[in-house]
């Protein structure tokens, strides 16, 4: 969940997918002049097709394909934010799905003679600016992480503050009502500024730019050829998945039945949660994913579960109480969870300082220069310094055209906040009313610091933000007054602002790059918005029904960072007095060494630090444990051993195969829990027992 | 076991092998005309190299590579045995390997300078001999069928005759010493006929040619090449296979657990063997065999498991006892034995008429024939009929060059026989020295008939001779003085004979087109036949003492055709009295159905024939099930696609991948016993409950 934000969605799954289309396409997205240079016959290629008006770049056909890839993504996404919490870009997917079903349609209509409008990539751009609109709802709404930390199950777990001032259970009524308040005020506050991000300043937008090239690279001959390959492998690989989903369903008639119970590495590994669970979605996950970021999980995974918890579970009577349950957060777990917490917040401590100082920097440098490039105009040469290719300067034509009138943000802007005061504290009763305001006078701000920072980096830090204000509000609100409920609501209100604001400029500029319209994109960014704030709720709720043991630790649905996030919520209410022993200086270590390694991956040499682990991902098996490494790390095997034998295919195929295993079991997820739903058990169990054991139940069974 | 002499071994398996080669080689298998001009150069390319003598082609590093392979083949061929009966030919692996092993040392050696002598294709062809006679023991020796059926486990399941007069419990000792009586005298019966069949009636031998191209083929440059590709491929499955079966192994401590009992469909079909059982040896036997084949199995597995044995089994308690176990002939289980011998007998008894017809029609036209060859000798212009061509000449030149005397051959016979007459009744009392010497007064007749049916259709009836001797001398010998133990001895003893004599034929045709010597063939054949008879009974021995349930009805190791070889024993002592109700109805229907269906196949055009499945095939599943069926058609399936993919690549690279799971999985069994021997247990049980057995069983392990 976290990641996706942070790190594994934008920084560095995004620009290797682009990385894997060809080297000449990687340099433009690294370097911004490169790419001008290199890419000044792109908009020659195009000049044929018209542009359409922005009104017709929102067809009906598109919202209908948005609908649907919304809800398959929507799927996807909660799955993982159940599972384990890393969420890798399926921008690329969204894409290549998007492509393929207007295509077809259109294709089949063209044949019928009825087609009125032709498939443009403008179009193809509101698609994709919906899906992510509407999927990334199912993140920032915080279903695995705020949300459902505030709910009994987690609060159970949590041990302290478990009383209904501060538990909120999950109901579909008020989920889309909360997400409705808070989740279009974002598209609002950044708004105004998109000139300035993406026309003044030129920043880079790194995912946002290699969308557009993907977009871009489909709709010329060459692209769309090799993109119909490329849906073909992705076709290929879901049916497999969809089908080993569905293969593996038959096996798991009971509890720690199945494949995702299979001890593959022996039953002592497994109980120390070493195995490979079959996961076609984490393989899928481990092929996009960067291989450092493999390995720091999987390294992360055997500092913790293979060495520290082994060690400090020796001091157990002596460290914690020996009659606590397993569970309990006054023991191991809480060794588990509070590190993992240190290490989460030293890495976002240390990126939040660096992005900030890079944005105030960069910021300061360009309106300088701003400054100076205004002179000349005024003296009238303003093409001296800076000519503008005719790539750019086509796009800025376009980009300028449709404006979105500033009263019309600001207005928007305020009714929303005010509507957002009124409504929130019915919802949540311990955030009052004055919390809610003073977040909305700080929120643009930092949406803004969030929208540049992440145009310069590519990183998101909207979960830093978010815990920000958990502990703030939560500390003011006081141990009392339902100060773990309003702290998690607090985050809730600010992720979603600040989220936005950096999803919508990277929506602008793929907009820019594509000459879609800017209020194109702001309408589909509204539309999109809308369907997530219903789709999602419902999709969590289904999840939610089905499966009862959702967010119990050790289930096949533990939702991680629930825990984590009300565990920092009581930490800001409560202060470190709930830490078991010995917890508080482990967690200062981890901290500390968390920014020193984060330090030390920037100063030294790009040779080097390709090799460091990162600590925020070696945070999350910290405290689920390292399984999902292990079939990322397979994931990362059969994409270097890919390569090795044909690095051009791997390239071209390895983001669809990968993309294929992700969805095609992300969508079993329905069926399955539709089957959990109508109470339909598996048939069989498949149990893995230790020689002895087994000889105990065989003479059970036979007696 | 049964079908490795009469049809998957040698019609099917080689040509097929050969056919993968390339069409050009498969039209010289089929026709021996076509062959002999197209090949007219081969012993061109190799003219500038030197024939070794015959006994430089005996080397000291042949025998000892030929010592490690019939080591490995033997326990390949000691598994498939055990668990089916169903050998696919090693031949190409044992070439394949062999001319590895052999390269490997004089590349070694070449470089220290010390090489003596070059790697030659007669010294590869010696290896093969050795490897061929020793595994071949393996399968003659009867460790799966006759042998095994006089012991107790066997005795126990076939009700009848289970007294003291009729069972013989395998025993090392006993067993090297009845081997090493009963093999060697085939050899001296086919010496003195080779000419007859080689060099004037120039039969096919469609294996020993198949064998002899690949070796030819291996010793020219672009042919190593390939090989050393074909080596590293076949390393590569090797070794996969093998780790496989490793890993398999750490989940089956216990009855019924691991992979083995993997109910991949379902309970209901796993109770009715269908299931994949992840049998890398059988997956890769699946790649070798012709589609057919795998088809006809899993038709006979459908019909027989799927169709027959439910409604039968509705039937209980009217057609057969109720009280009876699952194991007891006159209940189920002897549907399933009964109609599945009627079904061989049926198919052996069409093969048996239609081979020995084809070879007396042959056989007189080729005496006439030579008759009328003759007489233009004399006349003085020999060349005029039928002209030699250069490969020809040449190959007969050295094929007569060193001759083995007919005194010495028949010598050879007379004085094993005598010691055979003697020794023999001391192992076996119930069998008479009187008919161990019919046996051997007939037996050259038949090795004769067998050896020159095998030349022209590459069919070895040695199993239906075999049954033969079961029948009569079991109803000879009668029940009161322990028929069934002298009808099985009796087989063994015919089956050794016969089955020896086309093997050697066979070798003669190889060494016959790779210029390689008769006398070193026979010297390679003696020494592989000693090898055989001591490494055969000592793996078997490891078997039987690692693997208690050996030949128990559904454990790993059922031995299927131990069972099936003492009921036909029981049924030539006894008659169809033992047969439960209706069952002799059903055998008479299946008798006939496997003769019509045999007689469909030959009359009708070639192109719907290939569509007709073989009856042999088709009865191996009534006894056992499918589920080595669906492993079969799981290889047939990897072949099928592949050579969609790729078919250049497939026929080159698919043997040699068959070859390596086959051998991996075939070796793994060696440190698999040593870990039973052991009496190592494997650590966890993967075990398969429904989903009400499993809460039962949670219920039990919780409290």
């Amino acid at each position: 969940m976290e990641n996706r934000d942070e790190r594994i969605g934008n920084t560095s799954s995004d620009p290797q997918l682009v990385n894997r289309h060809g080297s000449k396409k990687s340099k433009e997205v690294q370097e911004e002049e490169n790419h001008q240079a290199d890419q000044l016959s792109v908009e020659q290629t195009f000049e044929s097709q018209r542009v359409p008006s922005w009104q017709e770049q929102l067809t009906l056909r598109a919202f209908v394909v948005g609908l649907l890839l919304s809800t398959l993504f929507s799927f996807i996404v909660m799955k993982l934010n159940l599972t384990t919490g890393i969420i890798p870009s399926l921008n690329v997917s969204a894409g290549l799905l998007g492509f393929f079903f207007v295509k077809t349609w259109t294709k089949f209509l063209e044949k019928t003679g009825w087609l009125k409008q032709p498939f443009t990539r403008q179009e193809n751009t509101v698609i994709q600016t919906c899906v992510v609109a509407s999927s990334g709802i199912s993140f920032s709404g915080g279903f695995g992480s705020y949300l459902f930390g505030m709910s009994e199950t987690v609060a159970k777990q949590a041990t302290d503050f478990n009383d209904p001032q501060n538990i909120k259970n999950p109901h579909i009524g008020w989920m889309i009502g909360f997400l409705f308040v808070v989740s279009f005020i974002g598209l609002f506050s950044v708004v105004p500024l998109r000139k300035i991000m993406i026309v003044d300043f030129k920043l880079t937008y790194p995912s946002g730019t290699a969308t557009a090239l993907l977009i871009n690279s489909f709709h010329t001959p060459a692209g769309a050829k090799l993109a119909k390959k490329q849906v073909k492998t992705l076709g290929k690989f879901f049916s497999f998945s969809f089908l080993w989903g569905f293969f593996q369903w038959f096996f798991t008639g009971g509890d720690d039945c199945g494949f995702q119970s299979f001890p593959t590495f022996g039953l002592q590994a497994f109980a120390n949660r070493f195995y490979f669970d079959f996961s076609a979605t984490y393989v899928g996950v481990g092929m996009i994913c960067p291989y450092i970021i493999n390995v720091s999980v999987l390294v992360g995974g055997i500092l913790s579960w293979g060495i520290m918890w082994p060690l400090i579970g020796n001091k157990k009577g002596d460290w914690y109480s020996e009659t606590l349950s397993a569970s309990s957060l006054h023991g191991l777990q809480g060794y588990r969870v509070f590190i993992a917490i240190a290490m989460i917040l030293g890495d976002g401590l240390y990126n939040f300082v660096k992005v900030l100082s890079i944005t105030i920097i960069s910021f300061s440098k360009e309106t300088r220069n701003k400054r100076n490039e205004v002179l000349p105009v005024v003296e009238g040469n303003s093409a001296a310094i800076t000519p503008l290719s005719y790539d750019d300067e086509r796009r800025t034509q376009m980009f300028l055209k449709d404006q979105i009138p500033t009263w019309f943000a600001v207005g928007g802007y305020v009714i929303i906040a005010i509507i957002s005061i009124v409504i929130l504290p019915h919802i949540f009763h311990p955030l009052k009313w004055y919390y809610i305001l003073i977040i909305y006078i700080f929120a643009p701000i930092l949406g803004f610091c969030n929208a540049y920072g992440c145009g310069l980096t590519d990183w998101s830090l909207a979960s830093t933000y978010g815990k920000l204000a958990i502990f703030t509000i939560g500390a003011w609100a006081g141990a009392a007054h339902g100060g773990v409920l309003a702290g998690l609501a607090a985050c809730g209100v600010m992720m979603n602002i600040v989220s936005t604001a950096s999803d919508l400029s990277q929506d602008f500029k793929t907009g820019y790059l594509t000459l879609s319209s800017p209020r194109s994109m702001f309408v589909s960014q509204v539309i999109g918005t809308a369907m997530g704030c219903v789709i999602s709720p419902c999709v969590f709720w289904i999840f939610y029904s089905a499966f009862p043991d959702l967010g119990q630790h050790g289930s096949q649905y533990p939702a991680p960072y629930a825990l984590v996030y009300r565990s920092m919520a009581t930490l800001g209410v409560e202060g470190f007095s709930s830490l078991p022993k010995h917890c508080l200086q482990l967690c200062y270590v981890f901290f500390a060494a968390s920014i020193i390694i984060n330090g030390i991956r920037d100063s030294v040499n790009k040779k080097w630090s390709q090799y460091i682990p990162l600590p925020m991902a070696m945070a999350i098996p910290f405290y689920i444990g390292s399984y999902f490494a292990i079939d990322m790390c397979i994931g990362s095997l059969i994409i270097f051993v890919w390569q090795k034998l044909n690095k051009t295919r791997a390239d071209a195929f390895g983001p669809a195969v990968a993309s294929g295993l992700i969805c095609g079991d992300g969508i079993w997820t329905l069926p399955s829990s539709m089957l959990a739903l109508a109470k339909v058990t598996p048939p069989i169990c498949m149990k893995f027992l230790s020689s002895s054991t087994n000889a105990k139940v065989d003479a059970f069974l036979g007696s």
